[in-house]
């Protein structure tokens, strides 16, 4: 294998790459990314045994050939060198070392064979269909944060992809839930995508697309199957495992008959939390709303740092409602704000009944909060 | 105590002093922060029992009075509040909570009884000099990252500043070593610190005084004695307990006949170093320097990564004397090589005796350096 390429070229495709190479690794060849030349294409993979990402990367070849080598030292060597810098990679089969050379610097990396390197079947994939970076963005931004950190319910660490039908549509619909909260987000169901199996995709293949989403615009490529998902947005191709269990009937968590609707604007609100639950650092101490007419009164109280409250009137807050007091985890609150421009809605039952809360006019993305005793 | 202050102010007063409170505290006083209005005038105070750092804000005060609050709490909460905000803090006396109100936010903030609050007492202070802001800069920057971490040789913990003779010119010294790298810094002697003891100044006091330099300019009072250090920047006032041990004898380990004298472009020469570094991720693997006539070549060997080198030449680089190889940690050069600008001189005596470097045509500060086998 014998190839050239611009630093910023490959480092891109390194940074990419070794993303998804584990950290802490007992299998060597896991801690390696795959260069391959074929018919004059480079392509650079790497694999956590979950899932695998490959992608092709523009250069000069000068021999097909592949060769695995250590991904974090190659993107560390690429990542220094100077910003014009052009590099040349020279392989010439076997266990000899890769050979690396950029102006005056120059290295040999130890390999390892390329047969040792493992491929993530993706076996035949059902279902096919596009749907647009912006919305897949949207979809994994407004779920991911409420994915189970839980082990023991390893059905919940992930977001559950699957099609229903909202009133009579039919939809593409993404849903994570930690027991505590719940989010439900939808887009139309993109063609080809009817019928497709349920499936969870795992938080770290989320949060690996989820980065690469930044670079792209246009329409990413899904398909999958019952055990496989797959990835295609610009020239990489990300192949995850999903989960293997049985997502649950989230349905009876979303209350449906909360008529107690509180209006606030978003930014004064979260700005508002922000204050009141600063006096304390307790994590699971609740911020208490108290409702009423066109006025909600935040607070939060730590046994040794003292009290807080700020109200809201008129001006931001609008609720007609019996008046009413209700608690929640401030971190709870900030996670579903953040996803909220403009106005949000709380729906509430009573002050002991998991509530409803959406963006003001959005029926799109709702959010479900476990309140908590205050 | 009454006043009222702009969030800005106090926010700004606060970041100072609430770095100077340790995040672990046994003792619950030390988590906070000290609030006096006396006569008109607001200062605020925090300490750790060995560095104090006392400064006064301006507030538009409305009763004198003294009280103690939690420092991390109270930051956070000035944090989070609108930046125009205008913050009035309030506390009738006694074991009253502090009121602190902002528009329509209030907390009520849990104290602690001032006569509690630790005072160190700066005792009589024997010398008094002035330094300006910017040569106190360079004497720590170019020094602090020798300091030794390992706590059985206590007196090296520090900066050993203390004023001596350079070619007959008397100068305030700065060293720190930690047995495998040397720093010594000098800048003219200020009027005052003839005569001054030597003392040894603690990391962190040098990292909180280096901290709040980065906000002066203009001159810095220092005033010392035997066991205590006091600067005045600005409106603050740091004091700081002195390690209390006797400095070694570091004149002994700075070589002088070291004649083979490698000149080369600072810039050029640590870039290379961070390319050939790259190799390995083991902290303490040497970068060999191979010197030859106007030529440096730069390597580095990893067992299980595999092998790198660079090579500078006449364009870069300058030396006649004798070839020779040495190796250094890679970190250790880089910490030198931050400090310099231009070009970088090595003086060395041969490939296993401790190496002097400084910038070339500068003689205020240098630097030791211990070989490793290579």
């Amino acid at each position: 294998m014998k190839l050239k390429a611009d630093r910023a070229t490959l480092l891109k495709a390194l940074a990419h790459v070794q993303n998804v190479v584990e950290k802490r690794n007992t299998i060597p060849i896991l801690a390696n990314v795959l260069l391959s030349v074929k018919e004059g294409r480079l392509t650079i993979a790497a694999t956590d045994l979950e899932i695998a990402l490959i992608e092709e990367v523009a250069a000069t070849t000068m021999r097909d050939g592949s060769v695995t080598a250590p991904a974090a030292t190659l993107y560390e060597i690429v990542r220094r060198q100077p910003d014009n810098a052009e590099i040349e990679l020279d392989h010439p089969g076997g266990d000899a070392p890769l050979a690396l050379r950029a102006g005056r610097y120059a290295t040999k990396l130890v390999v390892l064979p390329t047969d040792e390197f493992p491929k993530l079947d993706a076996g035949k994939l059902t279902h096919r269909f596009a749907v647009p970076a912006q919305a897949l963005r949207g979809l994994i931004d407004r779920t991911r944060f409420a994915i189970s950190t839980e082990e023991t319910r390893y059905y919940l660490n992930g977001i559950y992809l699957h099609s229903a039908e909202s009133e009579g549509v039919p939809v593409l619909r993404a849903v994570a839930t930690d027991g505590h909260r719940l989010a439900r987000v939808e887009e139309p169901l993109p063609e080809g995508a009817a019928g497709m199996p349920g499936v969870i995709v795992p938080r770290k293949t989320v949060n690996e697309i989820r980065k690469l989403l930044d670079e792209v615009s246009g329409d990413v490529s899904i398909a999958l199957s019952e055990t496989r998902i797959q990835f295609e947005l610009d020239t990489m191709r990300m192949t995850s495992k999903l989960i293997d269990g049985t997502y649950p009937d989230y349905s009876k968590v979303i209350p449906t008959g909360n008529d107690k609707i509180l209006r606030v604007e978003t930014a004064d609100f979260s700005a508002a939390v922000a204050r009141v639950s600063a006096i304390t650092s307790e994590r699971n101490k609740p911020v208490k709303l108290s409702v009423g007419r066109d006025l909600l009164v935040l607070s939060a109280t730590s046994p040794d740092q003292g009290t807080a409250t700020e109200e809201l009137d008129a001006e931001q807050v609008e609720y007609r409602a019996t008046p009413l007091e209700i608690g929640f985890q401030a971190r709870y609150l900030n996670d579903v704000t953040e996803q909220i421009k403009g106005k949000v809605e709380f729906c509430f039952a009573d002050g002991a009944a998991p509530t409803l809360v959406r963006a003001a006019g959005d029926e799109s993305a709702i959010f479900v909060l476990m309140p908590m005793r205050v």
